[in-house]
């Protein structure tokens, strides 16, 4: 081969690849150095060909800025994705977070004309606020069904659990970020929705037969494609029946057979992230990587070593392994999907919002979905305590995405008189050996509690939270007539358990939603009366405070 | 008095005002939504010629925009100042953060060049950084001298504890903001480092006459304001044998007689904040605003009611209690300054800086300053525990600036197998009613502990950790030898009363700073053959997380 024609193959391969990258400008403000790739080493990728990068951190002003670098730093127009499945502001400070999608999917089955809308709004809002910050491709909407409510990965990010749900909002979403000209993602293929792990941490498998997966998963897939979807994601899953040895990411009967022939898609398929332990346990990055492309993926997405898949993927076409027409047919594509933003960006005004990244329309739509998807037990009212105690459970409260100043979470029960009290992965423990009286009062405190869970089955803790008693220390509070009040934020699935148990005068709601948006709206309908009556509480709360 | 003369006048006082606003452009995004003006009114008042703002919180691309907006907004040049004292990544993520002063003062001791050169280095850095986003006045230095180690606001935020390092150092740190061409000011006049509390809670009283004023707390001052500072902050200090009636901010014994006359101080005066509680609890806006002004201040910082603020201040002139000439004195003192911003930015090149807002040279100084003022204990180095506790003791994890993604203080020790667990004033307490054995080790756990304190005398607490009994927490640890490792993060003193209680082979250090890059570098240091020797906890460690 001559250098030239070496030259053109690595920056045709490099095209291939969606690195990770920092939101952040400079390599010290990484967040996870481990992950993200140095700016030297992505000039460098970047000037070889690398085909895209997915972005993380950082505020919306920092990713502005971020993506004018870039384009600077490549010779040629990049993909810039994000996994914004819940609005912008999920990923970036400053754009519009919203409650997750399983929350619209509740509503569905009260209102579908009114869920729909919404669901098209938040897509619209999603693309909008991505394309005004510089990035042109949403990897969204999740299209599994949450038909396992014990899913420690999907839950609320789902948009419903059944395949009728799922398929008209994931196809309203997917409508809204279209208009916006920035492209989707459908993922993730062919539907992780029934799983018990997370692929984060191990494979999940499945026993699904093609004729489970015709009569359920693939039905959002299906619509969504029709519909015109971008870009379909392939999920790290296990489906022992159909392909026994390799995860759907690295199968050729699910890629190629399935999703190409049968279901007879012809956008962008991407792998998931190769970066995740259930791959990166049993494949290096360069076999990940050959053996996603060759399955029928076009573009790899974060591979553990980058130059080492890159490396690899050459390796393979030299020695025949891929063919240059399998790799022509995948640049094809991606050029296909680059001609459609720039098309977009021709016809419509497409400049760089200079002003308000998240706008009326879109802090309206913001509060009407909390409106619509909270959940009240009764019209009580939290009453005041001065000795009350603010119990909040979070997964972490370090960089808590959702404790951010002024957390209402944490200030209006404190205006009220109470407390605050973190339980948290890095806390001392809240619990004690005794399954009936799972809380420690000894440790937590005597006064009246006002309890706020925070949980939503997030990805990357194997659901340690559902080995939390939360359901017996209800009945231990209320048995002690300590329980001054109740709110969950994330999962139904708990708010369905502990309304089993809840007495009918404790004062308690439910939301989807974890932002301090949310936050205000619940606190202050619960505790309206109770809001800086204790003239003590609000004294030592007006303290000018840096 | 014709309406065109009211509104001439209305906007000559609104000139003398500085409101606080946030960093974050929108409202809804602001962390101190009681403090930080809203759009609507700061866009309202900057048109009725509002003399300046004071910035909290956000990126450095944040505020960037946050200052093109100010400048649209207003019709004339504006000031832009911030509580800076460590660099300007002290309040904006993005920028250089230093090792608060202290850490230079200690330095000076033993290499009075060296520390002069880098105090020079901080300034220029904070002022550059400073300028390059926006902002022209730089809050600092403080003047203050540490002279009474149970200070709880000022400590390390000092230069040191005596009248000739905190001259030196101030005067160095001054002039290298100067050539950046950003205004500085020094604080807190006459002097906050003899006092017993803080001034955000309470009014400090000192005994001091002008005889001690004159042989300590004014040596700095002057000198600064020798070498041409553009500004001095009046301090909220009661010093009873001077002004028994009024805190020097609004004495005119002290801010005339003493400042403008005795030391002969040119320059802009302006009040520590008004809303600061040792103020608002005795006066109103429109009350301290007056008696600030009249007593002599140029400019009036952070009212809490800044309409208030106007609208007294203009009956005051209505009625004479305020003459026109002082206020066009102020005025023109004002001019003054913005002038000097002016005339730099048109004789150098001032445009924002697109690039890299710290740079390499800052980089450096930023090491250079952490390995200078670090301490070790001794040689040992901290080994490896599987059951190792990690015990982190923070004001507050909820949003702390210091516990930022990736946090050695978390990353490393969990890397060698320990398991972190935070103390913090939302946690369940670590401690229980034994004077001697004061650590509940029963909550806490078994395992050989590595005690990490971040511990400087933050303001607005009230020296609430004074009480913390750490000196016997670690005895009681040495003598269960479950004490594995030390570090304390911030106030000296601290330090030098665990110092005399160590047992000689416990691996401890020290440094002033608290940052991410003070963390990797003590415990990379402490920890160094521990670090990732534990594959176990390597492997966990190494899962992708989001």
């Amino acid at each position: 081969m001559t250098s030239q024609s070496m030259h053109d193959l690595r920056s045709k391969v490099a095209e291939l690849l969606i690195v990770r990258i920092s939101g952040y400008s400079q390599d010290h403000y990484r967040q996870y150095p481990r992950w993200e790739m140095a700016n030297d080493q992505l000039r460098k990728l970047l000037k070889e060909g690398l085909g895209g990068v997915i972005i993380w951190g950082g505020s919306c002003r920092d990713i502005q800025h971020r993506c004018q670098n870039l384009n600077k730093w490549s010779n040629k127009k990049i993909l810039i994705c994000a996994d914004i499945e819940e609005g912008f502001g999920q990923r970036f400070h400053g754009g519009s977070w919203f409650i997750p999608p399983m929350g619209i999917g509740q509503l569905f089955k009260k209102n579908p004309l009114k869920a729909t809308e919404l669901a098209e709004s938040y897509g619209r809002s999603t693309g909008r606020q991505a394309k005004s910050c510089g990035l042109n491709w949403v990897l969204g909407p999740v299209c599994d069904i949450n038909s396992n409510s014990k899913n420690p990965v999907i839950n609320v990010r789902a948009w419903g659990e059944d395949s009728l749900t799922v398929s008209a909002l994931t196809c309203a979403f997917q409508k809204g970020v279209a208009q916006t000209g920035v492209l989707t993602c459908a993922k993730h293929f062919p539907g992780h929705g029934d799983t018990h792990c997370d692929s984060h941490l191990e494979l999940p498998a499945l026993q699904h037969h093609y004729k489970n997966l015709d009569e359920l998963e693939l039905i959002p897939f299906r619509k969504v494609i029709h519909s015109g979807i971008d870009s379909v994601m392939t999920g790290h899953l296990l489906l022992k029946n159909i392909d026994s040895k390799y995860p759907s990411s690295l199968s050729y009967e699910l890629t190629t057979n399935l999703l190409r022939k049968k279901i007879g898609f012809q956008g962008l398929v991407i792998t998931d992230a190769l970066m995740m332990n259930s791959i990166t346990r049993k494949y290096s990055s360069g076999e990940a990587a050959v053996l996603a492309f060759s399955a029928g993926a076009d573009l790899i997405l974060m591979p553990e070593d980058p130059s080492e898949a890159i490396n690899s993927l050459i390796q393979a076409i030299e020695k025949g392994e891929i063919s240059m027409a399998r790799v022509e047919e995948s640049l094809e594509r991606r050029r296909n999907a680059i001609k459609k933003i720039s098309n977009f960006e021709i016809t419509r005004n497409a400049s760089i919002n200079s002003c308000e990244i998240e706008n009326n329309e879109e802090r309206k739509l913001k509060e009407e979905l909390i409106t619509n998807s909270s959940e009240f037990h009764n019209e009580h009212t939290i009453t005041i305590h001065t000795n009350g105690i603010n119990l909040i459970r979070v997964d972490n409260s370090v960089n808590c995405p959702i404790l951010i100043k002024p957390a209402p979470a944490l200030s209006i029960p404190e205006s009220a008189g109470y407390k605050s009290l973190i339980c948290d992965e890095l806390s001392i423990s809240p619990w004690r050996k005794d399954k009936n009286e799972p809380l420690d009062l000894a440790r937590i405190g005597n006064g009246p509690i006002l309890l706020q869970l925070f949980i939503r089955g997030n990805p990357f803790r194997g659901g340690k939270e559902r080995n939390e008693p939360w359901v017996n220390a209800v009945k231990q509070l209320q048995s002690k007539r300590l329980l001054s009040g109740l709110i969950v934020y994330g999962t139904p699935y708990l708010w369905e358990e502990l309304l089993n148990v809840i007495e009918p005068h404790i004062a308690a709601a439910y939301s989807p939603g974890q932002t301090n948006d949310v936050q205000d709206y619940l606190l202050k309908k619960l505790m309206k009366q109770s809001i800086f009556i204790d003239q003590k509480a609000k004294k030592a709360h007006n303290v000018f405070t840096d």
